[in-house]
């Protein structure tokens, strides 16, 4: 932000227009889409001018990717997501946090926003390379590292590759997400990972 | 077709028109995206009137689905495809299918219509729907059949979810490609199949 005045006031007023911005935009996405979703717009819903808004991102891509990280740093705040977990039981770690991946995909507030941002990208080359790079990226690095760890400890083989592994877990549940053939459960949450386990077991 | 006149220079016209029609259709949403695909823009392209289209389909949704269908025949009439193959030799044969799948996502022709109608139908549930019960469903179950084979004849496991290998087989690759996380290789396809195959072998 390139606020000039200081008080605290006027920060706390910042970051409550921040806010507006950033929820209206989520909330607006899933309503419209991404290609009919405007400055405007969500000017109008969060209640501050279209100034306000260009004078901190400089399109409705920036102002999306950053009410997307936001989003998931409140599903954090909110005790739902406290870093991938190591308990040492590598099933027990994938299930637990793709089962927290279908109730998000199972949310609507999750959910409308990520299908219209997916779709978005999907069709918008330099978008989606945003959206990849900056919020799929991180997420999948955080499932590499966890494997590289169970590799470490013996538990998968040490020929497998570990970004291949990554996709067989997640790519299910995308595909029957997006494409919605079946139902998102936590049963297919929990097959995924023991269907894909048992295939990069050590020999 | 609900053409009268049935002499044959006029069937040969209409055909004429009716693969005009679709192929200016697949053309148009992979330059233009669904959405700003129009029943006008099409006629123009194909060189035929609006009325023309408006006899033999309902809406832009149904062209466009004959339309790939119609893709998915040429694909066979080409001997690009023609049946899933049964060698007896499950790895052989699942990688023969993927990798033909990956050299249809790397073809322009093929990748862009399938991806404009992909995302398009991500946002539009009854054409997703349409789309996932028509055109994609049909070619699960082509995997679902020849894994089943393999079922049977004891090369995988009597307890594995069939349908959900058939997701982690293709999941992993519509992740990478709508999502462009990496490149869509034979190398990957390779390896999806031999870890999918692995997890659900005999135990």
């Amino acid at each position: 932000m390139a606020d000039t005045d200081k008080s605290p006031d006027s920060s706390r007023r910042s970051e409550r227009s921040r806010r507006a911005i950033l929820d209206a935009s989520l909330a607006l996405v899933g309503e419209v889409g991404y290609n009919k979703l405007t400055i405007e717009a969500i000017a109008a819903r969060a209640g501050v001018g279209k100034q306000t808004i260009y004078r901190w991102w400089p399109s409705k891509a920036a102002v999306l990717l950053e009410a997307s990280m936001a989003l998931s740093g409140d599903a954090e705040d909110e005790g739902e997501w406290t870093g991938f977990p190591d308990t040492g039981d590598i099933a027990a770690d994938l299930k637990h946090v793709l089962r927290l991946t279908v109730d998000q995909f199972n949310d609507e507030k999750y959910e409308a926003p990520a299908r219209a941002l997916t779709a978005a990208g999907a069709i918008d080359r330099e978008l989606g390379e945003k959206f990849t790079r900056q919020l799929l990226e991180p997420a999948l690095v955080l499932y590499e590292n966890r494997l590289r760890a169970a590799q470490a400890a013996g538990q998968i083989d040490a020929d497998i590759d570990v970004r291949i592994a990554v996709e067989m877990i997640v790519g299910p549940l995308t595909h029957r997400w997006l494409q919605r053939t079946n139902p998102l459960t936590h049963d297919f949450a929990d097959t995924c990972v023991d269907q894909v386990l048992r295939g990069i077991a050590p020999r």
